[in-house]
């Protein structure tokens, strides 16, 4: 991220009374936004492309009660806006808006730090990620590790490895064998 | 981070029976460690230098009861151990372990973030920080931003805005005070 002077931006609630929270630490605030497991592993799905409800339900594993009022939540506080794909029956898609996809960063380092310390040596990566504007491994940090450039929500490919690609076709089955 | 070789490393629990949580994802994994605001401010303190229980309870705003169960989560878990200070009466001070220390990268991208999206133009920085090897503004990412290098835990020095300082100064009072 660049220059503080053009970094405050324009989120919903977020902007409205944050005074009231009575603390300027942005640890403690964004916490109150996405100080949950479920609101982190809901962004990580959207930030992986999901746009479906019953996707994201799938391979988070919530309730649909769970997953409507957390991504109402995440709605209210404007890292989330759904566009409906069809009228009759009502049924939205979900997707980030810029400040839901400014989370990348903190889910990159949660991921650094997850395959760093809560994996065996034997286990292998969940997601092999491409840089594409210049096609190399971004590695584990908040700049390219080929380029040097930041790396930015739309510039990252991902593609599970063979086991977490089965682990999440699994999933898929699953759920929809649920609903049958 | 490095190689991903070199990456994975020695936690307590979390290493074992990983599989167990029945997802390769780092990040799923990260959220059953630390995937509450608690923990997630309890780490901010320690990374800052806190050491005493008192500490970390007045600027938390944590109960004795929650914070020690936290505190006991995260030493469990690996990310924390403590020292015994005192012997009569028994007191320990807290301190973060290697795994603890790597959990820097995302407390940094949760305060750009936080300082982005969840404070208003008029609000200061809550935190100064200065990259201690080259003296320079580190920025917000995981490389340091006047010098390239990758920021560590130790190579930070932090220095509270006046506003920040003085929020941080009226809550230590008032704790003290609510102890007499």
């Amino acid at each position: 991220m660049e220059n503080i002077g053009t970094m405050r931006k324009k989120g919903n609630i977020c902007m409205k009374a944050w005074s009231d929270i009575g603390t300027l630490c942005p640890i403690t605030r964004s916490q109150t936004l996405v100080g949950d497991r479920w609101s982190v592993v809901i962004l990580r799905e959207l930030l992986m492309g999901a746009h479906r409800f019953e996707e994201i339900q799938a391979q988070t594993g919530a309730t649909p009660q769970m997953l409507t009022s957390r991504l109402k939540k995440l709605q209210t506080q404007g890292l989330v806006k759904r566009k409906a794909y069809s009228k009759r029956p009502l049924r939205y898609d979900y997707f980030l808006t810029n400040m839901g996809r400014d989370f990348l960063p903190v889910i990159l380092a949660l991921r650094a730090w997850g395959e760093a310390w809560c994996k065996s040596k034997r286990e292998p990566l969940a997601m092999h990620l491409t840089h594409i504007l210049c096609d190399g491994d971004p590695g584990f940090g908040t700049l390219c590790k080929s380029c040097g450039e930041t790396l930015r929500y739309g510039d990252l490919k991902g593609k599970p490895s063979p086991a977490y690609a089965r682990e999440r076709e699994k999933r898929r089955s699953a759920f929809k064998a649920s609903r049958l």
